[in-house]
């Protein structure tokens, strides 16, 4: 059986990382979708949050977890016996980053692959961090974020006015 | 169980290529590497013989299996009931270009995924197209190829002599 | 007043080219899509059905008007007393191309400038090419081109079979 | 009457702007140039210096105005009837910059345009941000700033020996 | 004494190519303008033409020859003892491009060593191919060519008039 | 004779950057590498460590020099009387930050040129500060730094178990 780990910060997820899960989730046995937590990082939305965003947006594919975890992203695939990385490309930007960590992590777990999706082209220039934006300046989220993270979204807007 | 097919002129295999189908053994039940056949394309090596370099450089990998196809790609996918097609990815130019074959793919085929895998740095500038290159002006393959391609590469290049 | 030119071959007319004009029509005062007629190239469609395409997929938008031209650019842009050339780009590979034409179009009419739009994300790669290599395999459009297209496709589709 | 806005900090005012701005004033009905006044960052000019070194140098294009905001800019173009934002464009990295600020300001303000001009090679690799680290280290500025600029540079540089 | 090889196809010579070798010229003790012959190639300027032109550009550097071979890049630079290879870089396309022909390059002839430069910002979209274009459709070469193609390419252009 | 830089804060020093060196010690009759000392930055390695690393890896080239700098790296090259600095350029990323550096040298000293060599393939995604993660994180350091850097960051990691 291969199990997939799907890794980023997800604050908030977008329907860029739902459909990377979704097409993930039709090719691995199992997904699991990995909130990666970085004590010294600063997120607009807690990690409680981000795991109820991600559990209620996933929750029609019966074969993807969710879960969180604070440390190497290779120590967590060896402790759930995967094997996969699933990561999303968006541009060519992103490959030569991306390269960059493939070099770092095949050096910390030479078993472990890391396999990239093209990002649907909806979503190619789609991030979380312009999510966060789009909410600091009263953008419009519509169709670029599950509806359990617009109204999230909203409350948090509408405090603000 | 999940196969994956990895498509190709292959002429002839590398070893950039050889890397990427171990990898893929390693993730897939069942890898199919597939020689594509274009009619209107001419090429160094035969069909015959480039299957013969694959066969015999994958043989350590027992849940490889060769293959040759002419059609488009997608139909062989769905008739090995396969989900899975993987391509290695060199540099930020590979992608621009693999952007446009998935978008092509996903329309004709919306249940097939492509997957990528990062090449290994010591291939990144590595083709078929540049093993024909210095095969015409006599340049060493070695540490390039699979030691049946540079066999049946010092005898063409001797036979030139 | 200012007159845009939207050149190009539009063999055929994609959405991400109508997405556009419709653009450039809030702009400018009169947008003028060119077809580029080249006698050494040859087009699935004539010039006479590009044409077509082309005026009924933008009669909504009053200030556009379809045109064909062969010969330079540069030429076409004087003659029409227009001061700017549209051009949409879809990734950095585009923009490399366009730096060299604006190179030649500049040392031919200094006066003339080029405007640049970014390319719709869900047009991000989608070309006339694509368009054509779809058709040959039997690829859907759906989504891609506008109607009037998706007919005339279907009736060569189905000639075919 | 179409109305440009081009946006920056101007920190100091470059020739390659004004360039951008020449060839705008040749298109468009009338060009603002807003200085974007962000009170989180340190100048290097004041905003009053940057605003009379822009006045001086586009004083020769009768339709150019030069302006101060602060706040965001579809909020300013808005403000000004303006359907337009104008942007250099210099290399294929800007250009993924410009993308993802093109999505953002379409979600604020989807009738607002930004239309892309191809930076003059002369100026290709110069910024604002490298006119002042020439100042720090002494290098010359020649034909690199407007001369007002020049002159507020050597009285900056002549002040610190 | 380090000898440098300067090669290209000069088709005709452009004022990037002379600012290339003018600086090789100050860093190398002798500079080697090779004229590469591909005699399946077909040429804007005859060989005696390309020859001339390189000769009366680069007269003023002393330590500056030109030359003309056919045959591989690596067998001239042996012949002539030289150990460096100088290359214009004017793109991160190029750089691509360069790496596949540096790959191919040493495996040749593993003590050449390829040495770029990066092209002045003025010539960084200029190539012979663009003056050829130019010079079909009677764009100006000003500031593009030396004195002496310019004169070449006016009686080429008014011969056809 | 011709004298060349090789600038870096080689913290620590990559077999990458020992390739460079070894190059250039085969083109120019002196290489002096040269540490950059940065008062502003923090380094893992002393500049004592950074030196002798530097020494130990480069001894066998008998026209290796190592020296440290603080200021700027073209009144080094100027006190030096050397007239070339040398950079290796990994990928097309790094030659676009390169270019932006050429023209900011070639403003303070014209007569300096830079000469960038591609890096080997095998070190194409190799950096100091790789290095410094991969040690922060336990991951093996063999076949990318030289053995003296091995031995003191095996000291170093040990410290910390």
């Amino acid at each position: 059986m291969t199990i997939a780990v799907y890794p980023g910060s997800f604050d908030p997820v977008t329907l860029g990382h739902v459909d990377v899960i979704k097409r993930a989730s039709r090719v691995f046995e199992e997904v699991r979708v990995c909130v990666m937590k970085n004590p010294k990082k600063h997120y607009l939305f807690s990690e409680k949050e981000r795991l109820a965003f991600l559990t209620e947006s996933t929750k029609q594919y019966s074969n993807v977890m969710v879960d969180a975890y604070q440390g190497l992203l290779t120590e967590y695939v060896r402790a759930k016996n995967a094997r996969v990385v699933i990561k999303g490309l968006r541009s060519s930007g992103d490959f030569e980053y991306e390269k960059q960590m493939d070099f770092f992590n095949k050096r910390l777990a030479p078993e472990v692959e890391t396999l990239y999706m093209a990002a649907d082209n909806a979503y190619s220039v789609l991030s979380s961090s312009a999510i966060r934006e789009l909410m600091t300046f009263g953008g419009s989220l519509d169709g670029l974020v599950p509806e359990v993270v617009l109204d999230a979204a909203a409350k948090r807007m509408g405090g603000k006015a």
